[in-house]
């Protein structure tokens, strides 16, 4: 099927069709310029739904609510926080959970049992219900709302991540938007952040979740910034259906569309998440290539982006390339020594196992790029899978080691 | 069994009977004050020998060479170096690392299929075969040699690490001495660096290697510096009975006291090796109590001994105790939030799940101590493990930014 998919340059989640937000500052994070701490996204028709959840043992009180919803065909709300995770906190954040969703029904005019929550930030805190009450009732979720909603949930993050997808096929025409946050805790294990993902072509709830599950194994379970993951991850699609078409199902001509449009707005949401990674000055893109199959060239890809001496180095622009080769050994991936190609940026440091002379000029330059790709063939198969990351600075520790003094 | 098991404060490799050790400076490291690359330890009787090597799929040569002749009856040296790991290198590796071994038994007059061979450094680089050759003959192996030894496998190690271990059993004397370095590329999963460890007890070879595994799960493998693991991971014991017993075996009445002698040695090294982690300003030591199972205990203290937002955070002296539920619940074992204690120190932050109040200052003095004690509660069973990591600093990078260059 004829078909036009387009990562559109500006935009967000409030581009498809019938998909209203706002936010606003209610004080649970500091005070600064431009800062927001609670937002609602709002769909002007009930959205088939379907949701990715932390697999941490230790769920925040907005995933367990949320997750009790999940998937559904009637949720029309989202209201989230940052500042504040509502994690270990016990039945009291239920409660709190329970009640912001009741807040922000009312506010807009819709059921609780029709509105998801989602929090970011510390762990171990309530959250501070008093200002929520005070503060929700001047959100006035809007079409132009979408950055509102991204700036909104960002908590280390330095810049908001938002992005939308165009489509045009057999004469119907949809987009997918997103907004997502980082920058900390980010690990391949599922979601691994804040995500939350618009469409306004009807999409049926089944579909909708392989659809969801699939964008999400190439893309933020590719995503690496420290090892960690945290309680309150969350990947959130709502299908509006406004676009008016017939439900994309399982095996419709249009379904392998869908499913390329939501790889690529979930890729590039990715990217942008590992780019903004805590100290990060730039994106490393490892992709493993040749390897037996595909789960073994993802588990080597992530290993290889996810070390920290891999990390180190490429922050230093030092080409100490057997970290390389060492993370992928490490990975447990089938890896035979002497097939092995490796390329940084387009130098070959090894050839068939043999490490290659190179030229130090030219590898600085690849190395101070803001965006570093790393090329590890195996050769020994034909799967390939890329993970994204960034470097490890002495700025990473900066942000960590006073994250809540 | 009436036994005194005693950690000593002075001495190392060469304090059991019959080891001697020597090193000295070829030229593979960068010169420095009191810098040695090149180690030799040599016992006057054949040894049983047991060793455990790296799960990484990239072996170093030396790994691949002395895997080969393991377990043994007839061991009687190793020849070290460090500042080149000879990993990465293909046949000319394997080449070099049995050339080395040659070089060895030459220089000290014994067979070169009775030398073990260990390398530690720079992955990728050949080892300057040239200067070995004419450096060798000048190590002199001697009773006071053992230090020299611990220092010549230091790479960004800031001090040698050292422990000996005496044990009075029925009557019959020996010792356990070992040495080992760190400090990058450390993470729980066998080995997981240079460990070399000589008693003068007469042991079984195969309760040898049954009782250097059993040591490992409790030493080594529970200690993390960064989370990766180098194609160089090697951890040998050698025994060579020159205390005169009858071999302790399995289920002999002496093995239990060997097991826990070997043990403490271990554990005292593994600890040096964690406090001088690269970058760390203290030792982080987390024990998990009330697991259901021992493989539990482990994993999760593991788990949170490997998270770098728990590391940076207490590096920083920050008190988030979230990020200490939320490693034990990402690590994957049982946990019910509703039953969780968490000290640290002695200050419990967290008692039946709810998070309680605590002295600031109290906790800052905690954390400014040079060993920070974490101990979670799971409430689930009987099992119980602890694990040792370090802070991890902005240093950290700093080391790692440059390493080769």
């Amino acid at each position: 099927m004829e078909a036009e998919i387009e990562l559109v340059a500006s935009g967000g989640i409030t581009s498809p069709k019938g998909f209203y937000a706002g936010a606003t500052y209610v004080g649970i994070k500091k005070k600064g310029d431009n800062v927001l701490d609670l937002g609602v996204l709002y769909s002007q028709a009930p959205c088939a739904a379907a949701a990715l959840f932390t697999k941490n043992r230790i769920k925040a009180a907005p995933v367990i609510f949320s997750q009790q919803r999940m998937p559904s065909e009637k949720v029309v709300a989202v209201v989230a926080n940052s500042g504040c995770a509502n994690a270990f906190t016990g039945e009291q954040g239920l409660a709190d959970a329970a009640e912001m969703a009741r807040l922000a029904a009312g506010n807009i005019g819709v059921l609780p049992e029709q509105v998801l929550v989602a929090s970011t930030g510390v762990i171990g805190q309530r959250l501070p219900m008093e200002l929520i009450r005070d503060g929700i009732g001047r959100i006035i979720p809007s079409q132009e709302g979408g950055s509102e909603l991204a700036r909104a949930i960002m908590t280390t993050d330095t810049v908001p991540k938002e992005a939308v997808v165009a489509v045009s096929v057999g004469g119907m025409e949809f987009a997918i938007g997103g907004v997502a946050k980082g920058s900390g805790m980010i690990h391949p294990d599922l979601a691994t952040l804040l995500c939350f993902l618009t469409t306004d072509a009807a999409v049926d709830v089944d579909f909708l979740e392989c659809a969801l599950r699939e964008a999400a194994a190439l893309s933020f379970n590719m995503v690496s910034v420290d090892g960690d993951t945290s309680p309150n991850d969350m990947m959130l699609v709502m299908a509006n259906g406004v676009a008016g078409n017939e439900p994309i199902s399982v095996g419709s001509e249009k379904a392998d569309i869908f499913q390329q449009a939501l790889n690529l707005g979930c890729i590039s949401l990715a990217k942008d998440v590992a780019r903004d990674g805590e100290g990060a000055t730039r994106l490393i893109a490892v992709t493993v290539a040749g390897a037996s199959d595909v789960v073994e060239a993802r588990l080597a890809a992530r290993t290889v982006v996810s070390s920290p001496l891999v990390k180190a180095a490429i922050h230093g622009g030092d080409p100490n390339w057997g970290r390389i080769v060492a993370a992928a050994g490490r990975s447990g991936v089938e890896i035979e020594e002497s097939k092995i190609d490796l390329y940084i940026g387009d130098i070959c440091v090894v050839r068939a196992g043999c490490p290659l002379p190179f030229d130090k000029g030219e590898m600085a330059k690849v190395l101070q790029d803001s965006e570093v790709p790393i090329n590890l063939l195996l050769n020994l198969g034909t799967a390939t899978a890329t993970a994204w990351g960034c470097d490890l600075s002495e700025e990473y520790v900066t942000i960590n080691s006073k994250y809540t003094t």
